[in-house]
C-alpha cells in the first residue's frame, strides 16, 4: 500500500504568518525606520532577534552558496539548532523556499509549513525552530547567514528524518514567480 | 589662498589591503569553506570578527537604504563606533565606496584611504575604525548591517569634521565600473 502523498503549498511570507518560527528581515515597518547620514540613508533598525550567546556562543557571519533544488521535492530531513537562532538574508536577488515547523522536542510532520520568500526578504529562525536546509530555486543563490559560533563539543544541531508521512513541497506555478522576479529587478530604483 | 586639493583615488578592495581597518566579507578563502546540506550548499565560515558585546552590547541586524552620492565628493565628516564593530553587506548587487582611516584617538586626514567594493564584497569595520557614512554610487542601494545594539546612554558614536585639508574622493573612470557591473550581473549563474 502506498502512503498518502501530502502536498505542502508555499504561502506568502509575512511577519505575522512567520511569527511562530522567527522573524522576517525586510524593510517596511515604519516604527523601526529612521533617517541617518544627513538624509543619505534610512536605517531599518533591529529587524531580528539574534539569540546566539547561550553557553559561551558568539555571533558569526557566513555566506552560504546554495544550488537549486528540483521541484516538486519530497521532504526527507529537517534540522534545528537548540543553542541559537540562525538568520538567512538573500544576496542574489532571488526568491527561495522556507520550510519550517514549530520548536518542540519532536518534529511533528503534520505541522510543517512552507513559505515563498521574495528576493528582499530574509528569515531568522528562532532558537530550536525545526527547518529544512536551504532551498534555492531556479539558480545558484548566495545568502548571508548570521548564526552561533561555538566549539565542536557544543550540541547545536539536531537532524531528523521525515518518516511519518510522504510530504512534498511545490510551487503552484513556477512561471508566476519567475516573471514577477524579472519585473522586480527591472523596476528597482 | 585656496587650500590644496587632495585627491584620494579608490583602490581595489582586498582582504590584505583592508586588514588595518577590519574584514572583507566575501567568498573565496578555501580554508574557510566546506560542503553542507548533503552537497546542496557550500558554507564560507566565520568571515568577520563581530565584536559587539562590550558594556552589555548585543548583535543587531538592520537594513540601510542609501541614496547615491555625486562624484567627485568632498569629505566633510568621518565617524567611529568605539564600542563595537559594524558590518555592511550589499543586498542590491551594486558596487559602493568605502572610506576609512585607522583607529586612533584623533582622525588624521592624511591617513584616509578609499576602496571600491564590488557587489559581492561586504566590509566589517573593526571597533574604533574611522569611516565615512555609506557611499552608494549610481543608484539607491540596500545593505544588511550587523552592529552593536545598546542603550541610548552608551557613547558608541563619535563624529568629526574633516577640517585639516581639502580631501576629495573620485573614481578614475566611472564608466569602467558601470560596464563591469553589467557584465557581472549578466554572467551570474
Amino acid at each position: 500500500m502506498h502512503a498518502i502523498r501530502h502536498q505542502i503549498s508555499a504561502q506568502t511570507l509575512t511577519s505575522a504568518a512567520f511569527a511562530p518560527f522567527g522573524d522576517v528581515i525586510e524593510v517596511g515597518d515604519a516604527s523601526r525606520q529612521f533617517s541617518i547620514n544627513e538624509g543619505f540613508a534610512t536605517r531599518f533598525h533591529d529587524l531580528a532577534h539574534i539569540d546566539v550567546l547561550d553557553q559561551g556562543g558568539k555571533p558569526i557571519l557566513n555566506i552560504f552558496r546554495a544550488v537549486p533544488r528540483a521541484l516538486p521535492m519530497q521532504l526527507r530531513v529537517m534540522e534545528r539548532h537548540p543553542l541559537g537562532s540562525q538568520a538567512f538574508v538573500p544576496l542574489s536577488q532571488r526568491p527561495y523556499l522556507v520550510v519550517v515547523a514549530p520548536a518542540s522536542s519532536h518534529l511533528e510532520s503534520a505541522h510543517i509549513q512552507c513559505f515563498l520568500a521574495q528576493a528582499g526578504q530574509g528569515v531568522n529562525y528562532a532558537k530550536g525552530t525545526w527547518h529544512h536546509p536551504l532551498i534555492a530555486i531556479g539558480s545558484t543563490s548566495d545568502f548571508l547567514v548570521i548564526d552561533r559560533g561555538g566549539t565542536p563539543e557544543d550540541r547545536n544541531l539536531d537532524e531528523v528524518n521525515v518518516l511519518d508521512g510522504n510530504y512534498w513541497i511545490d510551487l503552484d506555478d513556477i512561471r508566476t514567480w519567475e516573471s514577477t522576479q524579472v519585473i522586480d529587478l527591472n523596476g528597482r530604483a
